[in-house]
């Protein structure tokens, strides 16, 4: 049993069989040496553009449970940045931002099927039947359309990439719309899904793609609730709001 | 009361006075973008080249409690990606990887002195007499040197940095070897407070860089747990090595 | 919009309807204050019985997940406590300690069932079919079978619960043996759900039960971890054991 | 090395020299197996009435950060109820509830001065030259008394313990009003403090005492999110009433 992540010995460093200090640090982003660590070899120029768009996209979004979480924790234990950083990751759940999976695991199935407009009809046809919703599409807010996919698609077009897993995501796409008799737009967990099948990341850690993005956010709401903070005014207004009352 | 970070309303987002979809996704890197959001300005070339070498040196370092941590949380978890990330994040504390802080607040402090070499002897002499470590000096396993501090002053300077907080860091690691009469290396978050004090990086902040860059390696980490378990042979290792026994 | 699970004004606090100063500290275990505020009226003698009995049921069982990323962390933040037991207790999740919601789902749903042994054949018949582990059913270590579930039963029996629920697990664990056609014990998490089922409490929160009972476990490792250091000692082994190795 | 707090076979499992389901089970309450792991001893019934009471104390504060970030934690992570019980329980740190460090390490130091009268005026007056606050002392909203210390020293008295440290206390709460010139409230974590150093709880893990406590309310803040949502009307008012500006 071994691992080959990082090790190191008195006098150097190893990230995935390169030398950190003599190869790295310097010589290549961030984006390129987390593509490194996770993949296990350097990305091509078309693979750090992606990932750096995939990476800026879900860096934030305002005022989301991550952001809120991030703030109230960081208040209640200021001399530890690092809580409010990691409370605030836990909301990359299922609900929001965590949301990648469902969609690349879609779309990993469908990228082989012989006839993929059937499959889009089938795919389409048992989410409504079981009341799910289709992952990867829909937004809150973003209506009616979600303004990151067309750019994302564009930039992982002009990047290079080969484009089999957007054309399957705009494919289902137009099958949503007719199954559905409505208009649901791609969102960018579902056009990020596409992204990241198209420079290789493994399926099962594409939420970990969200993670880090999603970090570096909290990071600068954490910076800002040390200049301006909004932790206390949060919670005054949710006790006004939202009052105890003896039950009964 | 409002926020700078991000706002968006249905078809825009905004991220620090910039339109995300129009002028950041595929024009800017995440480490600029990192930068955006947390000092409020897109970063030069020197400040964005400086930050991705900070946040390249951090990743990670192997077998640490941040990866421990990480690796044993995912295994409990594994739908919930974010779990095994945010409770190895938790582990960027006081002890390891977290501690920036100390040196940077020393620095700062330091910069504004008209004798810096009498306050480099006073603060060495203050913590030799409370027997408190040098924050940003010593390191368990890289000895007698660090090899990624020198690595980063080099690429600092060629980036074009003023170079004052690396200057007042090394003539600082003067000050150590003279007052303990032995020679302490300057270690990678010593030379990482200086950096991202020379980038104007907000020290209060500083843990979260950390904390983003050590999240990509978690994710890695993650990534070859699912290729290649080792949860349970670490928790029956400790069982073997550290076994319960009746206490008195 | 309002909650009735607590509050106060500037001369008291009110949980649930009872005054926490005139009616509750002093007056009622932390068992029953716990049940007041999950459910919303304080239990009878059977229900605090039962419940104290499933709190210290989980609350350790030595080596596990949960104890050893509570040392890590504790041993990268110690002047945090919390950060200990937090990231221990993210890892009572799907597969150790949070397992509760799967067996009580089952027996919710089977407890009306007109035909109890027919349904108790179908559901094994299914998850033998799907190659879905029995929620509730087999352990790791204890074999043939695990001690704690016929006490429990004994306990609960004794503090006078109805009992339709343990008589359907046990039911269930008839149907296993037959269906598996070898025995497989009733474990823990199994027992605990069928007694949680007898005093009312929510489904949705068992796993919050868990969570509870583990805190103090936690606690007592963190405790265990001040006075007997392993944390390090364990990051050794790890890396002994598991070296880094260039890849290819 | 080893451990002393639980270990198992096939057969048993040994909480701190104790069989778990012959002797623990059934028979002793949660309180009193959290007292015999953590202290390595059952307790009396003194300790075990005080240990309750603490308990019981801090269970929960109504709207509080750690009850806002389980809520909005667990309404992103539903499937996960310990992400929320987690999240909420990082927040007990060194701003509320888990602020009982800093009066016991106080009253450990003053109970063997020879002098006590003389020892309280020389902390008030170290304190307020630095103008650091008074650990244990002052409360936001309880003014100008906090409820609950009144009751605790009484419940303490009559559970029977010996009743130095809370004495301490109270001489040093006179103190804090004589050298303030005005009356400062001992609150809760203060009065705890001094009860759990009359049990013997080892001052190092009192704040996981808190955590243990709050564990138990933000269960019951989830189990109610579950029946009577609030996380998203909170998300919602801080976007309206904190709204998103571009800098400059």
């Amino acid at each position: 049993m071994h691992t080959n992540i990082a090790g190191s010995d008195a006098s150097s460093i190893r990230f995935q069989g390169h030398d950190l200090v003599e190869e790295l640090i310097g010589k290549h982003s961030f984006t390129e040496v987390f593509f490194l660590l996770t993949c296990g070899r350097l990305p091509n120029a078309t693979e750090t553009r992606v990932l750096d768009a995939c990476l800026v996209t879900l860096m934030d979004h305002g005022w989301t449970p991550t952001s809120l979480i991030a703030r109230l924790a960081y208040d209640s234990a200021p001399s530890q940045v690092q809580i409010g950083i990691s409370a605030g990751l836990l909301a990359v759940g299922d609900v929001f931002a965590g949301t990648m999976d469902g969609c690349a695991k879609l779309l990993a199935e469908g990228i082989g099927q012989a006839d993929q407009d059937a499959w889009c009809r089938d795919v389409v046809q048992a989410h409504r039947t079981l009341k799910k919703p289709m992952p990867g599409f829909g937004h809150p807010f973003h209506k009616p359309d979600d303004p990151r996919p067309p750019r994302l698609f564009k930039v992982a077009a002009e990047a290079g990439v080969k484009g089999d897993y957007v054309a399957l995501l705009q494919r289902l796409g137009r099958a949503v719309d007719a199954g559905y008799g409505r208009h649901l737009t791609i969102n960018a967990t579902g056009a990020l899904a596409a992204l990241l099948l198209e420079i290789g990341m493994p399926l099962a850690i594409m939420r970990g793609v969200s993670v880090v993005s999603r970090s570096a956010g909290l990071a600068a709401h954490i910076a800002e609730e040390q200049r301006s903070p909004t932790a206390r005014q949060i919670w005054k207004m949710v006790e006004e709001e939202i009052p105890y009352r003896d039950p009964g």
